[in-house]
């Protein structure tokens, strides 16, 4: 499974916690550069990247997945969508015009989709 | 990104404003005629097209996108397991023997798949 | 529509109702040799594979998709993370190491995915 691009479209919230942990447990078994892999959050998923003080753990997680070459973007429309600051991201967010468009192009580019 | 298809796969009612917004948004980056787009409705999801009257803003919504271009189907396992009367359903909307066939038959046809 | 091959991702341990049906519907669309159909269940799902008595019928309903040609795979990490005995699983369910991974290779080897 050399050279495999995977793409997780994680729409929701709640579902993090099961997307990061299927991330880990993917790169165990491809290695870190098994594959090229990249998170698109959008709708309310965005809201991860702005952590009350009792979730900041599960932001230490995806820049622990951040630094193993994981890519996480956000949806522009979804942050605006949420008043949320595009400035304030976390530095290792990258943010997208949309979201959906992203997903569209990534798997047009050979990414294989996957929702947690 | 020329002669894209794209298929969203809404199996939830409640998924649908978070459907619709996508769509739209998609349709903005990408333009109207900038691709193919079909909307498989499901499961539970084919109730959005028999709506109460506080939810017949949705259903204008849908028309709308339907009048851009976006196709809307509904499962017909899943209306006769609602007892929805298929002959009482809005005229934008396209009945098809099974939800899942299609979203199978969509993708062997290049249709990018997507669950919102 | 021959030489199909539908991967069913299941990851909530509520969506297997719809899950079922789905397999069960497009099965009788397309015929019971019309398609190879395999279904992975990760997080949450694999719950469904150790049944309280009244949960049984459902395992049954999949063993009778089992019977069918529909295999039933479980993700090693879940049923880890669910302190689930995999010798003591349902024996028409084949254990994955990962299911991420399974549904990655599986989409590389021409699986159409859909989640129910």
């Amino acid at each position: 499974m050399k050279d495999l691009k995977v793409l997780f479209h994680v729409s929701d919230n709640e579902v993090w916690p099961k997307a990061l942990l299927n991330i880990t447990n993917f790169l165990k078994d491809v290695g870190q550069n098994g594959a090229e892999v990249e998170v698109v959050a959008n709708a309310g998923a965005v809201m991860a990247y702005y952590p009350p003080e009792e979730k900041k753990e599960q932001l230490e997680q995806m820049a622990k997945l951040s630094h193993m070459g994981v890519k996480f973007t956000a949806c522009r429309n979804a942050l605006n969508a949420h008043s949320l600051d595009e400035s304030q991201r976390p530095g290792f967010v990258e943010v997208v015009p949309g979201g959906i468009t992203e997903v569209v192009k990534k798997q047009t580019e050979g990414f294989i989709y996957i929702k947690p």
